[in-house]
């Protein structure tokens, strides 16, 4: 009943931060010039992170939060309940095209996620599960997500990590890219892990990933059987950057063992 | 006058044809099982295709058309009216994401693009453009594109012409890629050069590309100030397979000079 109310309170903060952002995009960006334009958007991921923060300062009392933006706090561990926050993610995306960004929430108690929330907020498309209730797309549930294979897939990564680079051998993804049907790159980890979670695309990679990228869209590509590790194949640990993996159970093995070389 | 009507004929015809496309979406898709599914994704290209054919047949008697789907005519020239249409552009998204695919048509007269549509079906965001009379989103005129530079640029480009391949020595484009601000990839020509024309993303190059692909998309792209050519600089044909790119003026000589070397 208490974890319902939870639910309700995150989803209704969730949905006033989108509401928030849009009008900020029709009308203030319509009204300000190029050059505060920027600013706008770039103010906007604090405004947006100090909205929360003030709310759940208030209204839970004693909920850690973890938010991009730094208005949070600095945790050692992540015991009782913590708010993983991104206000924007996506922010290049936010930026230049004023769509594909979304806000990113996951609510951790004792390092385990129970809720998590995607909210594409120019589509209006709030993604949320709650762990071991399943996971929906607004008030759709989402299916459980079939296997499929390599050749078949289509795999979310940036062609960053394809070139070479400092983290991985790019040997073993100039292959993958072969090998799969296709490559997608969207700009946002979070909108990557709702698609993943809908079957839109099959896997999403990255090199380097904060808690708050992932925490919400971790909890909901688990309620639909995804699998998220980090690149050596470890549990998530949610302090800190990491690599980071997301895939239909069939594909993350196979992923793993044939196409990644870390550094 | 004729001009007026046929661009309002051209429009209510891409509109008949995305409702087509979102009921079968909407309801057949979901009483369909998985395996036919597929059938009835891949068969809607041709539906749409053959739709678009019987009405321009009747309705504009001697206008050719060059469909995707090879419904419609062998062209060995663009004489007269030429209807450019991929009654699906972005197919592996239709079949996969059910969005993020588009209807892409351009309307050409001896060889000139006067009339170019891209429709994103899922959002009802319909591109248009008219040549010297400007680019419209829904009823809103586009503006022409400002000036950007490479490290400020998004831009759209598979991974796949990144690794090794026959077509481009990827050196150039390893290069880009670290310039850059960002890499993009839709899946969609048609998408990606609406996303051009919006200065959501600053260009979007790719190998292989067909006339259906670009050519609502070219006419559009002009209209805000973009540059469309192959990726040898030459005027695109809109006969046969070329390469492409599409990008802000301020970029393309600069795209061209210092990163792409074809093979």
């Amino acid at each position: 009943m208490e974890l319902q109310q939870l639910d309700r309170y995150a989803k209704a903060l969730i949905k006033e931060a989108g509401r928030k952002i849009r009008h900020s995009l029709t009308y203030e960006l319509v009204i300000e010039s190029k050059a505060d334009a920027n600013d706008l958007v770039t103010n906007m991921d604090k405004e947006i992170e100090q909205f929360f923060i003030e709310h759940i300062r208030k209204d839970y009392v004693g909920h850690a939060i973890l938010g991009e933006e730094g208005f949070g706090d600095d945790l050692l561990s992540l015991n009782g309940y913590v708010w993983m926050l991104d206000p924007i993610d996506g922010t290049m995306n936010f930026i230049h095209q004023q769509r594909n960004f979304a806000i990113s929430l996951g609510i951790f108690k004792d390092g385990i996620g129970v809720f998590g929330y995607i909210y594409d907020v120019m589509n209006d498309e709030l993604y949320s599960a709650q762990k071991g209730h399943g996971a929906y797309l607004n008030d759709e549930p989402i299916p459980v997500l079939e296997s499929t294979t390599i050749s078949k897939a289509i795999i979310g990564m940036n062609a960053s990590w394809v070139v070479p680079n400092r983290h991985i051998e790019n040997e073993g993804l100039i292959r993958l890219v072969k090998d799969v049907r296709g490559i997608r790159s969207y700009g946002s980890a979070a909108l990557e892990l709702a698609y993943v979670s809908t079957g839109r695309i099959d896997a999403y990679m990255s090199m380097r990933l904060s808690p708050w990228d992932v925490a919400g869209g971790v909890v909901i590509a688990e309620e639909v059987g995804a699998v998220a590790t980090n690149l050596k194949g470890q549990p998530l640990k949610f302090l800190g950057q990491d690599t980071f993996i997301v895939a239909r159970k069939s594909l993350h093995d196979s992923l793993l063992a044939n196409y990644i070389t870390l550094k």
